[in-house]
């Protein structure tokens, strides 16, 4: 196999996490599902406090710092659960955090970002990162990324850890991917604590840019315009080379799930699992469902639950 | 203050069903809650295999049994949480179960039973008590009641031992109060470890006998036509001698909330903290909304989440 050069986060990494994260993030339980077919448990990581496991690696990117260049604080660019998690942890370790946002972001987004102490900076979206960098620059700030670091993907890693922890049984694990921090860093625990479970990673169809990839054994990037389609907004970004070579590396496949899978598994959870998931936070289970993953002990991530109140009701309705 | 003669169950019993209930039932994590007013935890016990806390009841009862007493099985007569708790507590311990339901009970509920393995007896209503009765005689079955049951009440106060272990800090327990059994082990488990904590419960105003039976110093019952008006059908039960000598003494009030402001909670646990409750298990977090319960760290028990589809798309559906 061709290797890329780069070098993966290891087991000891996301160990060294898990210390950090401790009584920031929730310690998630594992949730048996005797409605399901087989045996299947969901790990529901929308009970985290900003509703994603995006706060295991903010935590554990910004706990990681030396503490002199933490105390000048952190910044990222995200209108999404990645500024609210960054914004988290910079608050519980008491440390300045900036939030680049596209003008014209929802102001609920916005107002979760002040109410954790951020400050937020609007620009045109074209100049997010350019003016991330430079606010990192200029005010010595820490550039965190929402996936493209060693220490986010170590952090995220933190939910493979507790699923061998708890169900030593388990013989598959099945992870949303989008930019595949959360794929990486779980794979890597899974992997490196139990070399026989699999690691199976969802996609939607409409951004399936890591199962594409994986296909032809090298990144490849899809338009927003084209992964814009799919209703899970949390997945729409691809991997960058970092994710992307843990998951060549680590998982043991990607598979793919439609737009009618995934709102149907939003469904179910609320209904049977009686947790709220946003559409990105359905794909494994959505996988599951659909018969797309084998497996007799299945542990399903359910990575988050900011989901709009009218789609969790388009969702009820189904069945 | 007039004593009942009643012996209450202790803190060493709750501390005895913590044990028993290890591994069958899940250690709920509390969840923080940054979008309400002032400093609020949920406990969601929604998030049990069943969908409520009744399987720490269960389970203790069914564990706490000699072994040859255990081993010829146990009977209830419910048509709701408690048979599921009790045919999952049986399943647990490989002993038979049998659920005596009344006639035209809804089949979802049954399959539910029947997935777990219990034998389902379908009676004319006023029969089940007297039905349940029989069978524990000619089967040498043991009867275990939803609530009316040192062991029951035992089991669900392992709650609040919980609460106490992982929120140090706080001052106020709210709980959904029906029957009583969950809030008469919280309280017991709470006060025998920190008397300064609150403990509050919470009823419908459309069924509030434990509110109004605190007021006259004895205890009251309401039909079942006028109870039955609440939206909250996991609480329209009142409570029994045992459970109100258990609140009376130990429980520093009972509140009561509207159906509106029900509702009104079940749409922002969903909207907000990412969980499903059902009317009775959002009475607490209700109570909280509502400005009925005081406290500078409140936790809210969010006891159940088992609800019709259509009545969660109407909480939604507020704001």
């Amino acid at each position: 196999m061709e290797r890329s050069g780069i070098e993966l986060i290891t087991l000891a990494d996301v160990q060294a996490a898990s210390g950090r994260i401790r009584r920031r993030a929730v310690r998630t339980p594992l949730l048996s599902c005797p409605w399901a077919e087989g045996r299947l448990w969901l790990k529901p990581e929308n009970l985290q406090p900003i509703g994603a496991f995006k706060i295991r690696g903010a935590v554990n990117a910004v706990r990681a710092l030396p503490a002199r260049r933490r105390a000048a604080g952190v910044v990222t660019h995200s209108s999404g659960n990645h500024g609210q998690a960054l914004a988290f942890a910079a608050r519980s370790e008491e440390v300045p955090c900036v939030v680049v946002v596209p003008e014209g972001a929802p102001k609920v987004k916005l107002d979760g970002m002040r109410r954790l102490g951020a400050e937020i900076v609007p620009v045109p979206p074209a100049r997010r990162a350019e003016a991330a960098g430079d606010i990192a620059l200029r005010r010595g700030m820490v550039l965190v990324p929402p996936f493209d670091d060693r220490e986010v993907i170590a952090g995220q890693g933190t939910v493979g850890l507790e699923v061998v922890e708890d169900l030593g049984g388990a013989d598959t694990v099945v992870v949303p991917v989008g930019g595949g921090g959360l794929a990486s860093g779980t794979a890597t625990a899974v992997k490196g604590l139990r070399p026989d479970v699999r690691v199976v990673g969802v996609e939607p169809e409409l951004a399936a840019e890591t199962a594409e990839g994986l296909g032809e054994g090298r990144l490849v990037s899809w338009s927003p315009e084209r992964t814009g389609r799919t209703v899970a907004d949390g997945v729409r970004v691809g991997p960058s080379e970092l994710t992307f070579a843990h998951m060549k590396e680590r998982l043991d496949g990607v598979v793919t799930v439609t737009e009618e899978e995934i709102v149907h598994a939003m469904g179910v959870i609320a209904r049977e699992a009686r947790v709220v998931a946003e559409p990105s936070g359905a794909l494994a289970v959505a996988a599951h469902l659909a018969g797309h993953v084998r497996g007799e002990a299945v542990v399903a991530v359910v990575s988050g639950g900011t989901v709009d109140p009218v789609l969790l009701r388009r969702a009820l309705d189904g069945e």
